[in-house]
């Protein structure tokens, strides 16, 4: 497939300059772009790069000076990141897979699927589930008793779902992700340790050895429409009602979300993220890699936190936090730096102790 | 399936009171539950909401009053979360899996599984692997090659057990979960600059460039009777003896148990917790989501981590333990709240300095 | 398969001594050694263990004095550790597979396997493969359309490869590896409060509400020779070039490698472990259980971090790095030293405070 200058600059409501009539196959790092690519030098400092490579046309910077780059034609973006994202739909080689359903698919005869469908080799679907037009259901997929899945889903291969979740529209899954595993609820006879731990902070009084009885997870997950979910990542199902990810939010791999959680529309959790059975987490938040929250939190919408964060209290609205335990991240700037400079106080009051016994001393 | 209240209380040794032949089909939160649900408000916060559902009957604390709640039926228990857990189990409308062994399973003809498992459709079973009685091999499973699996066990869609690995009775895996992967374990040819800087806490000396020869896992895993794993979790082989998990032991979600790890009896460790290799954890330990513990150490029974905690020490038994690296809670409680006046301590000691070198002056 | 005495110590360049032509057909702990086994006492630690078995011979320390050991025979190495290497690789009883492949297997006309590659059970390979000789696929493997998989290759049950990812030789991947997800690259339409966030180091500005556009990845994954890729880990694709993994290279299980990563030669990622998008790191690093490395950022060659470590900032070469934020080792001891000191310093300069203000009444 190939695309002139003029046709990806209309695609992406961007301007095209020069010989908007060039044809380009591919997209490129400006450095190792050939004739035939668009190299990409969304921003001035990757400009020098281009003489490097072989390409005749680039998607660059609004307001870039285009031809002292020995171009022959470019495409300007006021936001080239945002127009990456238009332009790699475009030029997308996807996975190569064919379209229909697969003979090796065990497809029960009593699941609903859209016309348009396709199910890949090796995937099972089961009894009762409902599957919207023109999604992808890849190799090696199983999609559980009675789930819903709606149009334009894309489950790359060895995708998991689970008996009854319900997902909306545009749905995609890397692959190994796993929607609906049971929660991870189990109770003691009698009070355990942790449970007097949590309440008196650190003290769990007289411990006796006792076993865990397993509380079933009854609910399912509810996820809605133009979500994606990362590598290896999971939503446990809830215990009495579903577990809940809203509208236009992304999960990536290895993401764990316990059950009974609820997460907002346009939230990003990021590689790693770790949250805590029935916590809460608002809309359009952003969670980098590695942050663990805690079960029974609120996490307000807009809130933000670095790499690494551990959120063991509630985060209020609009808040970036930083750390372990997370604070507002300006405090956590100070933390770090007095951190570095603490041997120093340590030596600054035993000299201080000296001096004032001396002075004592002397008086 | 729809049962008595008093059918229910009776399965969980709770009182029944009211109109105890009312017939429940399931169990809902209070606000969503419909007249032949049971609502759950197993504390008094969640009384109020009764009365915006349908629920004529409920599960609720021991003591509480609940005709005035305007209920027809309750079931009281003097421990609701364990009641729970019985409940739950009646009301589990599982997967919805069929019976028996599929025709696209791959089943070896030298395993032996007794009559009554089942083996959903595409799993594979290798050869000398013994099943127990009732238990219960879901889809895309596979089963390596001299596994033992207990009796009444359930392994959900695409679990893998490797080679020679041995499980007791009434295991419970969630989906991807991997028992038997090989140990993490390479060695250079001569001595590396980790293993230096471990001897010296952070001097490497001089480092030269060295390739990885790979140790092979020649244990497999052994796991006791009453244990769950989690989503996509992992226990690693041991290198020349087993890497041991005990009876009645979860693993949430993306945990991850190194080679030659022993975990003891009724522990928990929750989502995302990593066990360094050749560790030793004990008997009714709990682990907090994102704990991570190093390789070669010891926690003793009846520990307790808060979330995220770094274990590079051995914990004592029964210490209950935060942070990175782990204190004691109290400790670092105390140690969050210097962090947070830390600030205004360098600015006391400023001015004391000062205020001490002005008086020296003046003296 | 039982080897003498003789042939193993010739295979590992080490000593044998004693009853050489004494035949071996495994190795065990000192303790648990049958007459058969040779026990591993590498360690003088080790030794008093050797009479609680029945082992007739051991692999010892160089130097060890064996006939006072009541041993036959025994072996001896310089670097016992590294013989291991060699010796666990002689007595490795593997999966216990069938070679061939196997006829539930779903492999694409297309696709190029040289003459003694085997599939496993319900494996899937794509159009456009080409997989090198002696290369195992295990059951349940995905190789996706246009891969390269060098020779002598060892899939484990469940790997999923992408189309077009590139790997060289020797390849090792343990069960629910996944290399080719995508990458995790969302853009917002405008400024979003985490581009404000980052910039500022705190303050994302005015919010407004946005959804997020995808943006796809155009470029695959390129892996070297001799890599191991451990259970459920995952390598996401590039965005426009590919992530690339050097030779030598080994990652342990849940590890997360994101999009545009570069990884050198030599290098370890130890369980868990998580690298944002396009950062850098060189060769012969060693990352341990749990770090953590922001976006965008460089690690130079031999550097080294200590469990649980998070890296928000450039690492140079050779540096040993611990903690959160990550400090030199050195300094990070301090920092642990001076926090658990913290409560004194406060009462300590409490105490000051009050000594200097009487002093300043009493003059």
């Amino acid at each position: 497939m190939s695309y002139t200058i003029q046709e990806i600059a209309e695609a992406l409501g961007a301007k095209a300059l020069g010989a908007i009539d060039l044809k380009i196959d591919s997209v490129a790092e400006p450095a190792e772009a050939t004739a035939s690519q668009l190299a990409l030098a969304m921003k001035p400092e990757f400009a020098a790069q281009i003489a490097a490579g072989q390409a005749r046309a680039a998607m660059l910077w609004e307001g870039a000076d285009w031809e002292s780059l020995g171009l022959e034609a470019a495409i300007l973006a006021p936001r080239p990141r945002f127009a990456l994202a238009g332009l790699s739909a475009m030029m997308d080689p996807g996975q190569g897979w064919a379209t229909g359903i697969h003979p090796s698919a065990v497809v029960d005869p009593a699941a609903e699927l859209a016309d348009d469908v396709s199910v890949g080799p090796l995937a099972v679907i089961c009894a009762g589930a409902r599957i919207g037009a023109g999604t992808v259901i890849g190799p090696h997929c199983f999609v559980g008793a009675d789930c819903v899945i709606g149009e334009g889903g894309f489950l790359r291969e060895g995708v998991r779902i689970g008996a009854r979740v319900r997902i909306g529209a545009r749905f995609t899954a890397q692959p190994g992700a796993v929607i609906g595993g049971d929660g991870f609820s189990f109770v003691t006879p009698e009070v355990s340790g942790v449970e007097r731990a949590r309440e008196t902070l650190g003290d769990q009084g007289d411990v006796q050895k006792q076993s865990y009885a397993r509380i079933h997870s009854l609910g399912s997950v509810t996820i809605g429409d133009d979500v994606e979910i990362g590598v290896n990542a999971c939503v446990d199902r809830g215990t009495v009602r579903d577990t809940r990810i809203g509208n236009g939010t992304k999960l990536d791999n290895l993401v764990q979300v316990g059950h009974n959680v609820v997460v907002g529309n346009d939230t990003l959790l990021c590689g790693q993220v770790g949250i805590g059975g029935s916590t809460v987490i608002g809309n359009n938040v952003v969670l980098a890699g590695q942050t663990g929250v805690g079960d029974n939190l609120f996490i307000g919408d807009n809130a933000i936190t670095g790499g690494g964060t551990k959120v063991l209290a509630n985060i209020p609205a609009g808040r970036v936090m930083l750390g372990y335990p997370a604070m507002k991240m300006e405090s956590q700037m100070e933390v770090y730096k007095g951190l570095r400079r603490l041997k120093r106080l340590f030596a600054d009051v035993a000299e201080l102790k000296k001096t004032v016994s001396n002075d004592a001393e002397s008086n």
